[in-house]
């Protein structure tokens, strides 16, 4: 048995998700909307498994699905995509981010990645071959500097994995902080590997701008987007990558033998939802942005130190102020019991170092749940 | 770029779709039935998808879907399997394949596999760092000796990849031909992955034997099936994982971060599928049977070399009685070209020393179908 998979814990959102059910809590860990999702994307979906193709589709993904891809990030996010050559489709970013790391490292590559990261993001960089150089970010900015920089990128640098907007912090990169890892990655000869499945959920008129339209990072970036997010549909699975040609044929052969392909009903559902109207995608984040403002408000009220976020389903709050010697996991498994309210330390995001004074809570809730929430955190603070 | 994959070619059965489009050719190259699948799983997964939870179902999948497989399994295979510690769902066959060889493999181990292989097997072999020791099969009886295993078993294997009812061959093993293998791994204290994702078509009254339930086999077996294969929609990428706790407490980390998850909708729709009547299933392989006995017949009134199959949804032609130089590859090109109809080359499931004169294919298709083929095929042989 290999021993990195025999030594890992089962994920902290598994286990969270299990303790809410457990102590019948309000569940604010596990990154995932109240909201069903748009009807008419499940109707869309509906209609094609019973009506449509139900065996292989392209291993690409279906022709409309790249189509409709091409012209969703050309408004959105002015990227010019080929659709036979640019765009394929997966099942989930999950099996996105898998394939990119087996395609692109080869044993012994260093790979570069921030701290906080998200649990799948280590593993995969090992179990490929790859010899992680950490970045730590810290709050409340959690900024990349030139001084982190110079720590981890060297000759040896084959990839970096970057996630904006970023899970669990809530931050979005602006241009002057994307514009400094481009210069490392242009200066380094480096790929990036953009985990930018939370684009789509920004706040505060924020124009969410994708790592690969700055200069010198169109032909060197591989950028994940996911169905699930965009829908609010975390269940779905329908990932997208963008690619310039030559690395897509590379991406293309690890997907091949991963998954092969997607559920077609689901790609064409996606297809259509791609069509919306950009009213659709502005509601979404407007009503994301209330329940932001409404647990963020509540829980400031409440007395805790609320930091910033900008995109994303989560807000995290620093408990440093209320305590010298905190840790998260300690005081996320006592209010699961006692408050019964889950949420996620932002330490299980640390590999080393861990930042523990941090507790990442999920908004995308209906209001109801919201408030039933910070009554039970009511005179913790 | 990972070499690995910089070196693959698009996989055989894409290139042929492609050239069966090209042409207006009769595709009977990639294996996927006519039939559009089972009305009533099909209205499942759209009940669900619109009345249902799309949001993360558990990572180990829907316990409705386990559960429903324990009974399955039990029912037809006289298996038990605990579903809450020995049952899980994937995103199709191919990924619990790809999670298997990650999670078991550790680079520098020797892995038996049995040519002619699914494509998807060696590749993956390779990048999880697994030495290849390949058994080379040979038409009629494409059967395994102890001479053939003597040469590639030993005290550095650490599993055997085993495909039964087997692709492309359509050979459903025997039990002394299956005690056999079992002897070895027992012997020199392998695992066994088992990619029985045909298990449901098999013909002539077969009853399908897991290698799974042969003495010594069910602590070090991991066995991998398809809903795809068994209700003929091979776009669901439902797949199924049934292993041993220990085992499958390693196999789960990898799929955790493979996937994560599989769409709960159309899980939903298989739990209720894989409670079916018996009628169902015998009914799906009695009409299969059907179309493999018009097809063989068919090419054999032709003149061609038919050889034998007893599962799976292909048959294959044998053309060295026809020529002694044969390539089945240039074979194939020139049908889909001049003939309009696609086949498989059986030589693409070899790395080396391939069988050349070996021609598979696929008769899950209308009567229509087949027949029109037949025609194209006249005086050929
Ligand atoms: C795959 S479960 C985790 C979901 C998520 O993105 C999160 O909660 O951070
Ligand atoms: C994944 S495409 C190949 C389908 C199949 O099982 C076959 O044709 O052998």
């Amino acid at each position: 048995l290999n021993p990195l998979y025999a030594g890992l814990p089962t994920t902290i959102f598994e286990v969270m998700s299990g303790l809410a059910r457990t102590h019948a809590a309000v569940n604010l860990g596990q990154g995932f909307p109240d909201d069903p999702g748009p009807l008419d994307v499940r109707e869309a979906a509906a209609r094609a498994v019973v009506d449509g193709w139900n065996q292989y589709p392209p291993m690409m993904g279906l022709p409309e699905l790249r189509q409709a891809a091409a012209a969703h990030y050309r408004h959105w996010q002015g990227l010019e995509l080929d659709p036979d050559a640019e765009i394929m489709v997966t099942s989930g970013a999950t099996e996105a981010l898998a394939g990119a790391l087996l395609a692109l490292i080869e044993p012994g590559d260093e790979v570069v990645l921030f701290q906080p990261l998200y649990d799948a993001y280590l593993p995969l960089v090992q179990r490929a071959g790859g010899i992680p150089r950490l970045v730590r970010l810290e709050p409340p900015s959690w900024g990349m500097t030139s001084e982190k920089l110079d720590q981890v990128f060297s000759e040896r640098t084959k990839l970096v994995l970057f996630n904006n907007p970023q899970n669990p912090t809530g931050v979005v990169y602006d241009r002057a902080q994307m514009q400094l890892l481009a210069d490392y990655c242009v200066r380094f000869n480096a790929y990036a590997v953009c985990d930018e499945v939370w684009e789509h959920v920004v706040f505060d008129g924020l124009t969410f701008e994708p790592l690969m339209a700055l200069p010198g990072m169109r032909e060197r970036t591989v950028k994940i987007s996911s169905a699930g997010k965009i829908f609010g549909m975390t269940g779905w699975k329908v990932g997208l990558v963008f690619a310039a040609p030559h690395l897509m044929k590379v991406l293309s052969k690890a997907h091949q033998f991963l998954t092969f392909t997607t559920p077609p009903n689901l790609q064409a559902a996606v297809a259509y939802g791609l069509g919306k109207p950009d009213d659709y995608f502005t509601t979404m984040r407007a009503g994301l942005q209330r329940s932001r403002d409404r647990l963020a408000t509540g829980l400031k009220e409440l007395g805790f130190d609320v930091l910033s976020s900008r995109g994303t389903y989560f807000l995290s709050i620093d408990l440093s102020p209320q305590s010298v010697s905190i840790d998260d996991e300690a005081f996320c498994l006592d209010l699961v019991k006692t408050r019964k309210v889950a949420a996620i330390p932002v330490s299980a995001f640390y590999a080393q170092d861990a930042v523990k004074s941090v507790v990442r809570f999920c908004f995308a809730k209906h209001d109801a749940t919201i408030d039933r929430a910070l009554e039970q955190l009511a005179g913790l603070a």
